[in-house]
């Protein structure tokens, strides 16, 4: 093994395994060997002396976990929206900003202005600070442009990311994320279907925002038809988050990897996403921020056998959250899960909403060596002493990352 | 001002002035004047330049905020209750919990076993962890010995904390926290009144848990006329957290300093807080980490003219939680008050509560220089960016805190 790293005295590792019922394997002292940036094997601590390694690292006796994956950002953007925050406080609801030309126009704005280098500045902090939390594999949307220009350079700045920082890195046009000030939702939404092919190779797949007054399910199902035909593989959708349009039901039917936030989703769309093989992307730290009081229906999800992932929602309106560890504890504690299936959620659940879970999130050998080095020997801490970071070292195949070790504002 | 300590540079400073409506004051650039550990005055940052400081201190534009106070902590304890955090994951609640022997009765037989010295060199540990998270003043009760022998040991353990860190502790003995196994409730209860004077010189106050099952309001007014004839300042109260049983009332009608908890207390019950004077001491964490449904009716508070306090309520079992950063995020959501009302509720509040609101809480002249600088130059990123530490370093009286960087476990 002269050519393998041997990351030895790992305390505990956990490995999150897919299957009929996904399952944590915990393993007593171990070391974690890596060869090409993958997962070659686990083998016992005490059997390291018999080998030969290019390099040992020493983990000191702590747990090692997988990676988290966030698998929903939008965290390509200019300019921050502290004072919606305050209206919000004083009354003023999510969808009320949004119709007087704040919330995401108000985005648009300011994005649009920005240059493709000051937007990849920006993004490439955010994406450190939060590798620096735990995060090596992102996905990442457009939808702050509206117009083919700024759609566009959003995306070119994501290309940019993920050949920059040499991690998963998934790439969604949201063209239908809004409807442009002072444009007809039809007129938008035709210049949406027309130019679909001009996104076919920036990105990796299309979404939607599906919502009351904003886009229908007569426009996801046109988009997600034509969005095959022109051959994009991977739809999913913002469906069923402030009141219930059949957005999940619909996206399910016509094969989309996931359907993301579903705090309106029925029993009965959540049977059609079991059926598609559709993953539910929750992200609680949405509802947290916005202090919404509806909750989807976890327990519903976990019973027919849905896979559930976690993700930040990373954006400046809803949530400028960059912490997987947070948006862990909130999922315990708003959705009554537990920290097993919250730390499934984040990894195994995640990867595979972006169609990546046999590359990575579970640490299994042939996956890919991103692993968090955790700040403990008991990885039940990250729930237990909630509001702490306990994220010591990111690695990102093999190699330990340089992330940003300070909170990155604007 | 030749003795005296010139911090400048200060990008927002966020002083918090009492009145009868409690404002938050900020001011533009500036510096912020320490004498002898205690806060001299504000001048303009453009004025440093024509006095003589004994040390000017470059604070680099970030903002500067009033040091945290904790006002609800039980943060002497021995023995760590992961396994509780699973127990209720899986459907048992911290009641049924307790009456099996576990919960608090499970750290009563660690902090019996476990000596002096080391409940003091846990303590201390979890408080410098504290003090690098922002806090600067604390509350600490007893309640885990639940014998004489060690609720006086704790209490010791306390006063050596307080001497040792040289920052406000306020201590409470808390004998009626818990009926020890095997004892009958007022055959415990006789033993907490008849011995209240041997804790008169280790503690400021008294406590009582008033919840069913556990101690009534006929003990609570038992107790606290009792201490009040013994000497004790500080009346408390663990009140209608759980369930309704009349605790709040009555310890406001007999002149309460703090009612705490109160998810369960009525209007009737809020407006008997109002004419005592009594602080309404809020712990969001609990409820986040017990996964409670129920909240306190804080906007009835606050309309009634109740101060507000936040604080961790640290314990190993509804919440081992370090943070106020996270409690703050955490009332902001969960109560639907401003980031204004949570800064003001975890500083002057608090400090109230613990009667120490004119020594310490505001940085107002004459006040303690206690105070947090942070790694952002608006107050705002707090809860904007939840989930992050922005504390970049505390001062205790004007000197620079050596807390503890990493999140401590156990």
């Amino acid at each position: 093994m002269e050519n393998a790293v041997c990351f030895r005295n790992i305390g505990e590792l956990v490995l999150v395994e897919p299957g009929d019922s996904v399952v944590l394997a915990k393993t007593g002292k171990c070391a974690l060997i890596v060869r090409k940036g993958k997962i070659d094997k686990v083998i016992r601590d005490s059997a390291v002396a018999r080998h030969n390694f290019a390099k040992v690292i020493d983990l000191k006796g702590n747990a090692v976990i997988p990676g988290f994956v966030d698998c929903h950002t939008h965290l390509i953007y200019a300019g921050e929206r502290k004072d919606e925050m305050e209206q919000r406080m004083a009354g003023t609801s999510y969808m009320e900003i949004l119709k007087e030309g704040g919330g995401i126009l108000s985005t648009v704005l300011a994005t649009r202005k920005a240059t493709e280098d000051e937007l990849f500045e920006s993004a490439r902090k955010r994406m450190l600070r939060m590798m620096s939390l735990g995060t090596t594999a992102f996905e990442i949307k457009s939808g702050y442009g509206l117009d083919l220009e700024t759609e566009q350079k959003m995306l070119r700045v994501g290309q940019r990311l993920r050949k920059k920082l040499k991690i998963p890195v998934i790439l969604t046009y949201l063209g239908a994320h809004a409807v442009p000030k002072g444009q007809k939702i039809d007129t938008y939404f035709e210049f949406v279907m027309d130019n679909l092919p001009e996104f076919r190779h920036l990105a990796d797949g299309v979404d939607i925002f599906c919502e009351k007054d904003v886009f229908t399910v007569h426009h996801l199902r046109q988009l997600f038809l034509q969005a095959r035909l022109v051959g994009f593989h991977q739809l999913r959708a913002h469906v069923d988050e402030l009141s219930h349009q059949g957005g999940c039901y619909n996206a399910a039917r016509l094969g989309a990897i996931s359907c993301d936030h579903l705090e309106h989703a029925t029993p009965h769309d959540i049977r059609a996403m079991h059926l598609a093989g559709t993953t539910a992307v929750l992200m609680p730290g949405v509802t947290f921020f916005l202090g919404g009081k509806r909750l989807p229906l976890v327990h519903t999800m976990i019973d027919a056998g849905v896979t559930l992932a976690l993700a930040t929602d990373c954006n400046p309106g809803s949530g400028p959250s960059y912490n997987m560890q947070t948006v862990m504890s909130l999922a315990v504690s708003m959705y009554r899960i537990n920290p097993e299936q919250a730390l499934i959620a984040a990894t195994y659940g995640a990867a595979k909403a972006l169609g990546g879970h046999k590359e990575y999130g579970g640490l299994l050998p042939g996956q890919r060596a991103d692993f968090i080095v955790l700040k403990t020997q008991d990885y039940r801490d990250l729930f237990y002493y909630f509001g702490e970071n306990f994220v010591d070292e990111t690695y990102s195949a093999g190699k330990k990352v340089k992330g940003e070790k300070d909170p990155v504002s604007a």
